[in-house]
């Protein structure tokens, strides 16, 4: 009993906030074996969160709880995924400081709140960090794990750990800046986009359907620092010593923070429903998780080098 | 013979400079089965491109030409991919413009030139565009078609329909912008990553092994706005209804544009030669070539939907 005690110590995961993001974290979490708590405001939602978990994994282990202090009672990991925003956050990370685990890890989805502030009242600040998937975060398999100034570098390792542990690839966002790491660089492409569909200079299915073949297959498999790394004989340095100065002539003409027209934002719209009606979004959700889940196969033990 | 030659007319391609862009052109051309006239100033690497598409592609007919008028007398469409200097390129074209059939169309593969300028002294530069490929060419299958003011609307279809027909995914520029479409949002990327990694807010090897699981893998199947479009439940204009506007906030805080620090070179490029030894770059690059390929034949005949 005490070993089996030790195991639900370490192993437990528990889950606040059971939408989209709360039940991906589910399906990754039991994929890879860990027993479950579930709790929502909402206990239907988390009810029918546990009902898909327990449908698509075979042999998952969750539990609902509507009380809170059930919900962490003895976890390792507390996983939070209620609404973005800072009241709700604070208010949500002071109780969890009182009801869990001195041990346990207690990390917040948050896409765009910074650290400092959602753990700003939280004592024991040292053990809480944002752990930001992405969408869907069973498919799409990275994770930015974004320190608070006041978090230990133990609960930095203990959360990279038990992430790595269920296939899921860490990135240490090691200054809060807004956007953290991935959603900055994404913001970057989109940015543009707008701006290079609002300025006329191409149409949204035209760069939509052009920027895997010109872009996406290598960055499905590679970063952009190895993409750069292979685009020249001798390597980076000799990217950089031959392209460089023309390469950040370029980036001096982009224009990633242009407002977004409703002109252009009606074209892109527009130029999504010819390609795929709106009641068939659901569909076409799932044939990207496939396609996805396709990719991210070839690579799988290899991509992760370099 | 009368019919022979109307298919060489319309079919047989030449290709003007044989480095490493000429010859994956050669590779792709030849690959459809497109007869192949090469000629590079230096005739013994047009030898040796042949050499190399010959050997591997079964059935290529490939032809080297030391007379420029000879290379480029009967065919469909002429392919420059010299050094990328505005006055080799402008004195080519202007030889071109004089040799060519005037039903051939001249396109070249700068990746950087502006084709009104490369185009200036062209007569009859109704016919001619730049045909922008990615690298390598006859692995990355997208092409940019950037026409100058005065190109017509025919040769762009033209160029467009040839290119599709040998397997690349067209992309018309409307505008004349440095860098075009493909390479503003590549040097969005790679502007914010390098001021991410000067800033210390994150390790060049992490950001890189991070990327393919948080953006890459669906940028390798999508384009950035059908990730928007699947991302909101109701598609695109729900998505910017509900984050446009954090979104654009976010926009303003990126550094695209922040110069490279030398500590931030060298920091990318130890990384990179930490992953992959110099002498292991080939090697490195066959295996890109092979998992693009892969991610490629994923979609084929469905990523280009949507």
């Amino acid at each position: 009993m005490a070993g089996r005690e030790r195991r639900l110590m370490t192993d437990t995961v528990a889950l606040i906030g059971l939408g989209t993001i709360g039940e991906g974290w589910g399906l990754a979490f039991a994929s890879a074996g860990h027993p479950l708590r579930l709790h929502d405001a909402d206990t239907t939602r988390a009810m029918q969160a546990a009902e898909r978990i327990g449908r698509e994994v075979a042999g998952a282990r969750v539990e609902v709880r509507a009380d809170l202090a059930e919900a962490v009672a003895g976890v390792a990991h507390v996983q939070e995924s209620i609404a973005e925003t800072i009241d709700a956050k604070t208010a949500l990370f002071a109780e969890l400081g009182r009801l869990a685990p001195p041990s346990a890890v207690l990390a917040s989805s948050s896409s765009a709140l910074l650290p400092s502030a959602i753990f700003a009242g939280l004592d024991g600040a040292e053990r809480a960090l944002v752990a930001h998937p992405f969408n869907p975060p069973h498919v799409m398999r990275a994770v930015e794990i974004v320190p608070s100034p006041r978090t230990s570098e133990a609960t930095i390792a203990r959360a990279a750990d038990l992430l790595s542990g269920i296939g899921q690839v860490p990135l240490v966002v090691r200054k809060e800046v807004p956007g953290y790491v991935m959603n900055r660089l994404q913001a970057a492409v989109v940015g543009e986009a707008m701006h290079l569909v609002a300025e006329g200079v191409v149409s949204p299915e035209e760069l939509d359907r052009a920027f895997p073949a010109a872009l996406g297959w290598r960055w499905g498999v590679m970063g952009p620092f190895e993409t750069m790394d292979l685009n020249a004989e001798q390597g980076f340095e000799a990217y950089v010593d031959r392209f460089g100065a023309s390469y950040q002539q370029l980036t001096r003409t982009l224009c990633v923070d242009a407002p977004w027209t409703p002109e252009a934002v009606a074209a892109v719209a527009e130029a999504r429903r010819r390609a795929v009606p709106r009641a068939a979004l659901q569909e076409r959700r799932r044939w990207r998780d496939r396609m996805v889940r396709a990719v991210a196969a070839l690579t799988a033990g290899r991509g992760a080098r370099g």
